[in-house]
């Protein structure tokens, strides 16, 4: 007689700006997902579970979601590198300082930064890299989103995510390329080459994008429309599990799917 | 034995900027209407037709169609005073001045007007007006275009005619409401009760436009496609054949479609 | 020293079918809008609240709000009916005879029944009615649609209400003019005048809704997009205060915005 | 004093199926291309140049670009093979037959066979492929397509062409999994891994189609616009010129933009 395979020992979660909205949906799909949440750390200490600080709380778990703020990330990682623990990065707003420190903690640590952890954003970002790489600079491309009436930036971070993607299919550099407000400028034909930025705002969208490729004749587009924020919960779970038990360095969403 | 009745009178339109491409396009759609085109004056003096200038071709047809400029409006609505022709007047870019001869002419003689000689693009701004009175500021409204790459101004003289539509349905001064330019902007959330504009360039479109009324859980979406040009001219010669026997004043497209 | 007036007397809601993905949405929409859930009725007896039955709700509450069943239907109008309570009907798959019932409950109380109670696919049905008249049958109507994979009937309910709009808008009887699966007829071009439906399923959609009018040239789109089931509930109970100290009489989510 | 290099030997099209709208398409874009048409074949007989029949015009022009019939294909790849002149083939509506004569026809002459000659459709079926590999079956598919109201088969070829594209990216067989006409099934959920089908037809639309990728909380859509007619007579001369001097064989448009 022989015994039975052990079942594989359970995830635990450990969530780092756990008190936010994120937080609250990320705790919805962990559930969902049936993975353990150990633990949660919000602004003002521990939202969930026994764990005094971010320190003890990734010693506890097997991989950390962050969505908690940009001013938070050096301690996270610092903790995340520390107890040897992968790190899901969330946390919108980054700057060149954000990301020199993520490159540091991934020689020590698997971590994967988001700007945008919907599977599907990433899907698309990916297809609209491979789209510019084949149509060639007499393709147009124009970006439009659409957010709820409470979205403070412009463009948004996913529609830069999608226009980076853009250039980097053409070898070009996107700081080059992109232009926001026409309305703003001198009338003026469009610049070839050039990647147009456009912003709407009202209501209650999640977040609808889509990149357009026109030229003479004909168009493609290519969009995205996010019902709710549980699908960047959702994504963010998923690439947590994905993370577990990988080598040290930096990932992204798109290495979800290239597997 | 009866006679048959007599024949309809055949129309005699009159064409003022007939060298240019809305010029050509309107003899292409005034053929397919059956109507005969008198003659037309280009920059340059005649391009079609024996009359030798404005004065005597207005003298010799039954309506005039003027897409020509701005600069030669104010004589070409002397002309048709003069000689008491009903005109259609297509050009874009008027301002104050422009518009008050155009009232002025119309004490003595029927004049239409339109930014958009469209039938869709008319009938759209009725109905936005009226959705714009029916569902209140709550629901944000945000109006995105998209044209050719050669096209200057931005936004689309026919997206400010959509929006100045909404601003009427609200009650509202349009100048009050109307945004551009988001990623401008101090980072903010949206201002109650505005109207934002988005503006898209690329390829060869020859002209979309949307109007998006967005509240918490809905969106109503308005738009129009157009596909070629030819919808221009075909607005142009139906209106014209609308306008003669009319009485003085002045008429708009929507008049077309209120009868 | 002045007393306050006196405040307004809270609502008191009854729900029929409160046990539904349906009936939980209302009471989610009831508690946004301060209004009081005095009970409910499920399939299987009280969900909310003391009262026993259908009866003792109906006698014990200002309006009432049935999401139930066409079976209840019948016993729901005659519980209402006995009490002279208001009744507002979101139930769905009504035959005539359920018309028939209900035309006659309004004789008694006031009644409104809705295919859809967001306010947003009222306006537009009531947009499509208007845009059918005045664009006449030049304009080819197609109708598409998009729900969720697990929706069972098609064209949606909704869908048909726009076109019932739409002929309306033309004086013609909609059961002529429908055509559904182009597919599976033989090859033949469009009729003129019909109104065609497409229907796509897949995902969680809510319910996205678009009415296309199509001409030689150019294209009127005028759609809607529900983000979830939450706007369903909070029309529903929109309509209910609404209806309340209406006279007798039969009512539509049009009336509300017609004031 | 040196010679100038002698001029790149101008490319000699020769057009069968010269008769019909796409005919005169494929004259226009060529001249915009400022390819030499040497002679064109219709119906009834030459349409264009001395060349007196098919065979007489395979061995005077350096390609063939065939719009004519399914009846006539057999006979012009005969005289194409003879003549040892590559082929382009954009006629549609081609049986297994058919399929065959091409395949036997590539061992002697380079073919090229498209269902749609414009680029970005090409492009967009590759795109199409790509998605659905990656995103697994519980993105539910569903294709929606709108053409001119005098199209008579449904779904379009094209939507056929992008269906075949996603069940190749999943590894299936494209005719187990398409399904069309939902409105004509008995009510029933929908089956999972299945690609639905809906067809839209008015108005001159030239041609769009949308590819829609939903699954729990999010969409990818990926889509194309055609404005007119010439963007196949473009992609078809662009074919042309890529396809001489290339080893025998049989290529589609998804190889120009590969290389």
């Amino acid at each position: 007689m022989t015994n039975p395979p052990p079942a594989a020992p359970a995830l635990r979660l450990g969530l780092l700006g756990a008190g936010g909205r994120m937080g609250q949906a990320i705790q919805t799909a962990a559930a969902d997902a049936r993975i353990t949440v150990a633990g949660g750390i919000g602004r003002e200490g521990p939202v969930v579970g026994p764990h005094a600080d971010v320190a003890a709380l990734a010693a506890a778990c097997d991989v950390l979601i962050d969505f908690s703020t940009p001013a938070a990330l050096a301690a996270n990682l610092a903790a995340a590198t520390a107890a040897g623990t992968p790190i899901v990065i969330g946390t919108t707003g980054l700057d060149p300082a954000h990301h020199a420190a993520i490159d540091a903690a991934a020689h020590t640590i698997p971590v994967l930064q988001a700007a945008n952890t919907a599977l599907g954003v990433n899907v698309l970002a990916w297809l609209v890299e491979q789209a510019a790489a084949r149509l060639g600079p007499d393709w147009d491309i124009e970006i439009v989103e659409m957010h709820h009436r409470h979205k403070r930036d412009a463009p948004s971070g996913t529609a830069l995510l999608l226009g980076t993607a853009a250039a980097t299919g053409r070898n070009e550099n996107h700081a080059d390329l992109a232009r926001t407000d026409r309305a703003a400028q001198p009338p003026a034909v469009r610049e070839t080459g050039t990647i147009g930025y456009a912003s709407l705002r009202g209501g209650s969208v999640a977040g609808d994008h889509q990149v357009i490729f026109a030229t003479e004749g004909e168009r493609i587009e290519l969009g995205h429309r996010a019902e709710s924020r549980a699908i960047f919960a959702r994504g963010a779970v998923r690439a947590a599990g994905w993370l577990v038990g990988r080598a040290p360095g930096r990932y992204a969403m798109s290495d979800l799917f290239a597997d």
